[in-house]
C-alpha cells in the first residue's frame, strides 16, 4: 500500500516526488525541537495548484494522510509529517500574483517567505503588517495556517485582521474560492477566518489575498526602561497601556531572559534581577508619543534610555531579537505562547514565578507586552522534553486559563499542545470543532494527529 | 403540535411568551420592507440566557424553527418570522456586564442598542467602533448576527474586527463560550469570527466580548466636494484613497440621491446631474488632513466647501444620513449593499447607470466610498418588490460579482440575497458553508429558509 502511494504520486508528479531520505528526515521536523515518529512516505514539492490538487486526489483515494508545510517553523509540531503520511511543501509555490496599491491588496502563492513578501511590496510604498519574529524564514502560508502574531500587533493587528480570502484545496481536491477582494463582505459565512489558525486541518491554502498598508511614514523613536523586577516591568507596561498612547512595539524581558542575551552578545551583565520593557513608536506623532511614554514609565519608577537616532534603536531591538538565539545557545528551548488579558500581565508573572518555584526550573520569559502574550521558555539537555518540564508548563497553561488567557497567542496547537486544547474550549466546543473539520475532511486525512487529538506529547 | 408547543413555552417560561397578534405582526417584519408569510407561533421575550436555553430545548424536542431577533432593523428580512416559527426576541438582554478600560474591552447582552451602548462607554472615554448608520435603532447581537458596517469602517473596522468572543446557545440548547478576552488568541478554530455574520443559523449569541478603541481625540474636520456627476465623484474617490490619507468618514451621495435630500429637507436644488462627497478626518492631524484631502478633491474638479466648525459640519453630515428618509418619501425603498475593490467604483457606477437604462428604472445610489460599499435604492409602490425591480437587482448584483465585488457588504444575505448566494460562492462552497451549519444545528431549526435556501424572493 505504501509503495502504491508512492507509486501513484510518482506517476501523477514525476520528479516533484521527493524521497531522499535527507529530504524525509527534515520533513519530520519543525523548530519546536519536537519530531514526528517514525519517517513520512515522501515529500511532494508542488509547484502548482494542480499539484496540490493532484495530490490530494491520491491521498483521498488512497486514505493517506497528508501534512502541509512550508519553511518548517513552527513551535507547535503542527506540520511534522511521520509514519504513513505524506508531507506536502507549499514552499516553492512562492509567486506575488498581483499588487493593487490602488485597492492595498496583494494575492500571493503560500510559500513565499514574509520577509521577501515585504521586500517587495516596499517598493510599491505598502506591506503586509503581520511581523512574526520568524518573518525572515517563515512562509505568508505558515502565518496564515497558524494565525501568526508578532511585535507589531497591538498597534497593526494580526494576521486575522490582514486576509481577505484565501483560496483552499480540500482534502478530496477541490478547490474552493473563499472570502473577497472588497474591504467589506459579509456574503454567507465567514470560512476565510475559519481557515486562518486551522494548522492544515481544513484543507491546503494555495493562494491568499491580503489587506495591505501604507507604510508608515516617518522614523521610528526607539527607547528602553529598566526595572528592578519583573513586577515592576509589567506594571509598567500596564501604565502605558492606560496612557492611551499606542506604541507599535511594546516588548518586556524578564531577568533571566535580559541577562542571557547580554552574555551572549557580549554586553555588561544588567543588574541582578532587573527586568527591561523596549518601546518603539511610529507615524507622525513618534516623537511625542516617545516622550509621553518615556514620562509614563519614569512615572512608575522605570530608568528610562531613548535611542538618539534609527541605528541606536535598532541596536537596542536587537538586544529584543536575541532571544531565542540566546536561549538556544543555552539548551533545548520549548517556547511557549500564553496570552493574558494586559491587565493580568502582572499576575501572570507572579504565576511564573510560582512555577518556577514549585517545580524548580527556570522559565526565561519574554512578552509582547503592549497585547498580553507571553514566551516562557523551557531549556534543557537533549531532544526529549523532560516530564518536569511538562509538568510545569501544564501548571502555567492552568494558571493563564484561570487569569482569562488562553493556550497559544501566536504559535497554534500543533501537537505540542493539543493535550489541553480541551482544558480551553470545554469538551462539547472541542467536539463541535471536530465536527466542522469533518466538514471539510470527511476521511480525516488533513494533518490527523495535530490539534484534536488529545494525545500526550 | 403548534398548540402544543406554545404550551410548553408557557409551562417553562410563563409570561414571556406573548402571542398577542400586534407582537406576532411586528416579529414577521424588519426594514427591509419584507415580511415572512403568515406569523409565528409565539414571540418569547428572552430575559436571561436560561430563558434562551430553555426556548431551544423545547424547539428541538418539537422539531419547531426558531427566529433569533433584535431590534428588527434588519434590511435583508433575516429576522422576520413566519408560520410554525418561534420568534426569540433578545432584545430584553441588555445590560452591560463589563467594562474594562485597562484591557480596553466590554461584555454585554446582545440586546443593547448600539448607540446606548457608545453613550455608557464614552463615559470611560471607550467607543466600540462599528457604527451602522442605524445605531440609534439596532443591536449589538444584530450587528455581531448580520457582521455589520458602517461610515467610519475603513478607518476603523467592521464588526469583525472588533469582536473577542461571542456566548452562544446552540439549537439543543447547549451553551459555549467562543473566543478569548486576550488581544491574540490562536487556540483551535475561529468559531467566533464563524459566528459573525451567520444572520441566525448557528445559534444564539446571549453574551458577546467586545474589542473597545479610546475616544478619538480633537475635533473632527467635515468637508463637501461637489462634482459635475457621480463618475467625476468616484473617480475623485479613489483618487483620495489613492493619497494616502485616510479620512475617518468618505461618503457618496449620486445625483438622484443628493436632489432627493434637498427636496425633502427644503434645501435648494442641487445643479442638474451633480453628486456629491462627505468627507470627515478625525485624530491629532484631522486639520492637516482634511486640507490634504481638499487639495487631491480640487485637483480632480471637485467644488470644495469646508466646515467651519463642527456644529456645520454635523449639518454637511445630515444631509448624508438623510438618505434613507428620503427615499422611504417617496415609496417603499429596497436598499441594495453591494461591495467591489475601491478601484472598480467607477466601474460600478457605468454599471448602475446601465442598468437604469436598460431596465428603465431610477437607482438613487449611495455609497461608502472609502471601502467601496454601495448601497443602490430600488424605490417603488406597495409592499411587493417589482419583478423589473428584482431583474434591475439581479442584473446590479452580477455585476457587482464580475468586478470583483460581493452581493452585500454590511446587511447580510437574508432572505432576500439567498437565491444569488450560489452564484457568489460556487456549489461546492455553497453546499459546504450549509454543512457547517448543520454541525451546529443538525436539524436544520435554526432560522431555515434564511441565508441557504436558494428561494425565489
Amino acid at each position: 500500500m505504501t509503495a502504491d502511494v508512492v507509486a501513484l504520486l510518482r506517476e501523477a508528479l514525476g520528479e516533484r516526488v521527493d524521497t531522499d531520505p535527507a529530504s524525509l528526515e527534515t520533513a519530520r521536523a519543525d523548530k519546536s525541537g519536537h519530531a514526528a515518529p517514525g519517517h513520512p512516505l515522501a515529500v511532494v514539492h508542488a509547484a502548482s495548484v494542480a499539484d496540490v490538487q493532484a495530490t490530494l486526489r491520491i491521498a483521498t483515494a488512497t486514505g493517506t494522510p497528508v501534512v502541509t508545510r512550508g519553511a518548517g517553523t513552527g513551535l507547535a509540531g503542527g506540520a511534522n509529517a511521520g509514519a504513513g503520511e505524506i508531507a506536502l511543501s507549499v514552499r516553492g509555490m512562492d509567486r506575488i500574483l498581483e499588487v493593487r496599491p490602488d485597492d492595498l491588496l496583494a494575492v500571493v502563492e503560500p510559500g513565499i517567505l514574509n520577509a521577501d513578501l515585504n521586500a517587495q511590496l516596499a517598493e510599491h510604498g505598502l506591506w503586509w503588517a503581520p511581523d512574526p519574529a520568524s518573518r525572515a524564514i517563515a512562509t505568508v502560508g505558515g502565518n496564515i495556517a497558524t494565525g501568526a502574531g508578532g511585535l507589531l500587533c497591538a498597534k497593526y493587528g494580526v494576521v486575522r485582521d490582514a486576509v481577505l480570502g484565501v483560496d483552499l484545496v480540500l482534502a478530496d481536491g477541490r478547490l474552493l474560492h473563499l472570502g473577497h477582494r472588497s474591504v467589506k463582505g459579509v456574503t454567507g459565512l465567514d470560512l476565510t477566518a475559519l481557515v486562518i489558525g486551522s494548522e492544515g486541518t481544513l484543507g491546503v491554502v494555495v493562494g491568499a489575498t491580503l489587506k495591505l498598508r501604507r507604510l508608515v511614514p516617518g522614523e521610528v523613536r526607539t527607547l528602553t526602561a529598566t526595572f528592578p523586577d519583573v513586577r515592576a516591568a509589567a506594571v509598567a507596561s500596564a501604565a502605558v497601556t492606560a496612557s492611551g498612547v499606542q506604541p507599535a512595539i511594546l516588548e518586556l524581558m524578564d531577568a533571566a531572559s535580559l541577562a542571557a542575551v547580554h552574555a551572549l552578545l557580549g554586553m555588561d551583565p544588567p543588574p541582578a534581577g532587573a527586568a527591561q520593557l523596549t518601546v518603539q513608536t511610529d507615524g507622525p506623532a513618534a516623537d511625542l508619543e516617545a516622550e509621553a511614554i518615556a514620562e509614563v514609565l519614569r512615572g512608575v519608577g522605570g530608568t528610562v534610555a531613548v535611542a538618539a537616532d534609527a541605528a541606536e534603536g535598532e541596536r537596542l531591538l536587537t538586544i529584543r531579537r536575541t532571544m531565542h538565539p540566546a536561549m538556544e545557545s543555552m539548551g533545548t528551548a520549548l517556547i511557549e505562547d500564553v496570552s493574558v488579558p494586559r491587565s493580568a500581565l502582572p499576575a501572570m508573572f507572579d504565576e511564573i514565578a510560582r512555577v518556577e518555584r514549585e517545580h524548580g526550573v527556570v522559565i526565561p520569559t519574554v512578552a509582547h507586552a503592549g497585547d498580553g502574550n507571553l514566551h516562557p521558555n523551557f531549556v534543557f539537555e537533549g531532544p526529549e522534553v523532560p516530564a518536569v518540564v511538562w509538568a510545569a508548563a501544564d501548571d502555567l497553561f492552568r494558571s493563564a486559563l484561570r487569569l482569562g488567557g488562553t493556550l497559544t497567542g501566536e504559535h497554534g496547537v500543533g501537537v505540542l499542545k493539543s493535550r489541553w486544547l480541551a482544558d480551553e474550549l470545554g469538551d462539547d466546543q472541542w467536539e463541535l470543532q471536530r465536527q466542522v473539520t469533518r466538514v471539510f475532511d470527511p476521511l480525516g486525512i488533513l494533518n490527523p494527529g495535530k490539534v484534536f487529538a488529545p494525545s500526550q506529547p
